[in-house]
């Protein structure tokens, strides 16, 4: 499984994504999920990816050599390079997926694509395996490819637009710690990119690793924080929301029975 | 869908149900998931469910009255208990498994069943669709069923042993948040148990419905604080996580272009 989180905000874009890749429980590896297309000045382009390792792997390939790389680095929009995304995973659909299928495998790989192209503003798109897209709206404005459901509540509660980029990278190492906390096939290192609007170059980048001291340390003191956060909710206030237990109608069943 | 969660701490039992089921996305009812079966100074039964309503309600009857009925009210420990409720799944199955099938359903149906009896400590088990069961353990003191993985984070964080039944009420309300604002297949009104260590009567219930103002004001209290917790997290430190992004060991693939 993977967990590959990305969000796009009024001060720039944030990605993360884990590394783990298994086939079945007793085969994990360590691949990296994240892909960087830079030419300073010009474009930065992003790419996480989840689903088949075969197919990410040839559909990068794709992207870095002949005439969809010439396409990607002259598209003038990202729209256009989710296009050239999707055509690079339809080219390897073609000729892999009766292969695939003979052997009871599925084709399944997806890619978040997100950067900016100078000219543009940032953008942020989710290419499904059909190769078609989606952008972020401004109600929607993150997307989340793997095991999304543990770490989404955090995301849904803190992101705005107007968070800052680092409140942004605060809040998806949490919630990808959440996933790690709860699903083995999610693993570290972890890849960390903060791409700052209109720099048209990665502005900064991280690999973070067992025993990281930041990362450590967040995770640690998120506990704590949310434990405080838990005594300054006000007590159940009973007078308020108790039902009278007499009152049958408060619940589908309840049965009793007189002390014999 | 369906969630239902329970927690046993020192201080006794917490339990929360969601009411939503659903048979497709167009045809939506309301039906409660917890009963309970109570004899004031001898013993407190809660069972919650999930799966299809017909095999939950059937068990609900044959526990109401009969043979496993006496039984439920003479078990002299709540493993018996679950014993009960695993042997009324399974007088269900017998009946009604080869009809289902047939139809294409799958026989589906779980339990959450906790409480105390005199004599013993409060206990808590999960019960599933085979009948079989396991109690929860110092390190696993809650269940989860249904649409478990939004709800998970805030229940590792913040529930131990020694948290009061407020501050676990309060979890759990938040926990069923998460999940209400992810999946729309989890539906209000919820039901609230809380039981008291050796009260051996039922200590506080509630129903809560669309705009319960407690229920409401923590939900939105609950975002503040958490946006406050993420300014209170120490900002990345990027002195000590920051990779050198021309070391292009740091990832996977970085494909760089010089400007034209």
């Amino acid at each position: 499984m993977t967990y590959c989180v990305a969000a796009v905000l009024d001060q720039g874009l944030v990605f993360l994504s884990d590394s783990r890749t298994n086939a079945g429980m007793d085969q994990i590896s360590t691949y990296r999920k994240m892909t960087v297309f830079e030419r300073a000045g010009d474009r930065v382009i992003v790419l996480l990816t989840s689903g088949n390792l075969s197919i990410s792997q040839n559909v990068i390939e794709v992207l870095s050599q002949g005439p969809l790389s010439d396409r990607l680095w002259s598209a003038s929009s990202m729209a256009d390079i989710s296009v050239v995304v999707g055509e690079a995973l339809r080219q390897i659909h073609q000729r892999d997926q009766m292969a695939l299928n003979s052997f009871g495998l599925e084709f399944n790989c997806s890619f978040l694509v997100g950067g900016q192209i100078r000219g543009e503003r940032c953008r942020l798109f989710n290419v499904y395996t059909a190769g078609n897209f989606i952008e972020t709206s401004p109600e929607s404005h993150y997307f989340q490819l793997g095991e999304s459901k543990y770490g989404k509540p955090v995301l849904d509660r803190v992101l705005k637009p107007e968070t800052s980029l680092d409140d942004a990278t605060k809040c998806l190492l949490i919630s990808m710690d959440s996933t790690l906390k709860s699903n083995l096939s999610v693993g570290l290192p972890l890849d960390l990119l903060v791409y700052e609007t209109d720099a048209l170059a990665v502005s900064r980048v991280a690999k973070i690793n067992e025993g990281n001291t930041y990362f450590e340390g967040i995770r640690s003191r998120w506990g704590k924080l949310l434990q405080d956060a838990f005594h300054d909710l006000p007590d159940p206030d009973w007078e308020s929301i108790a039902s009278d237990k007499s009152k049958s109608v408060f619940f589908a069943s309840m049965f009793h029975q007189e002390q014999q």
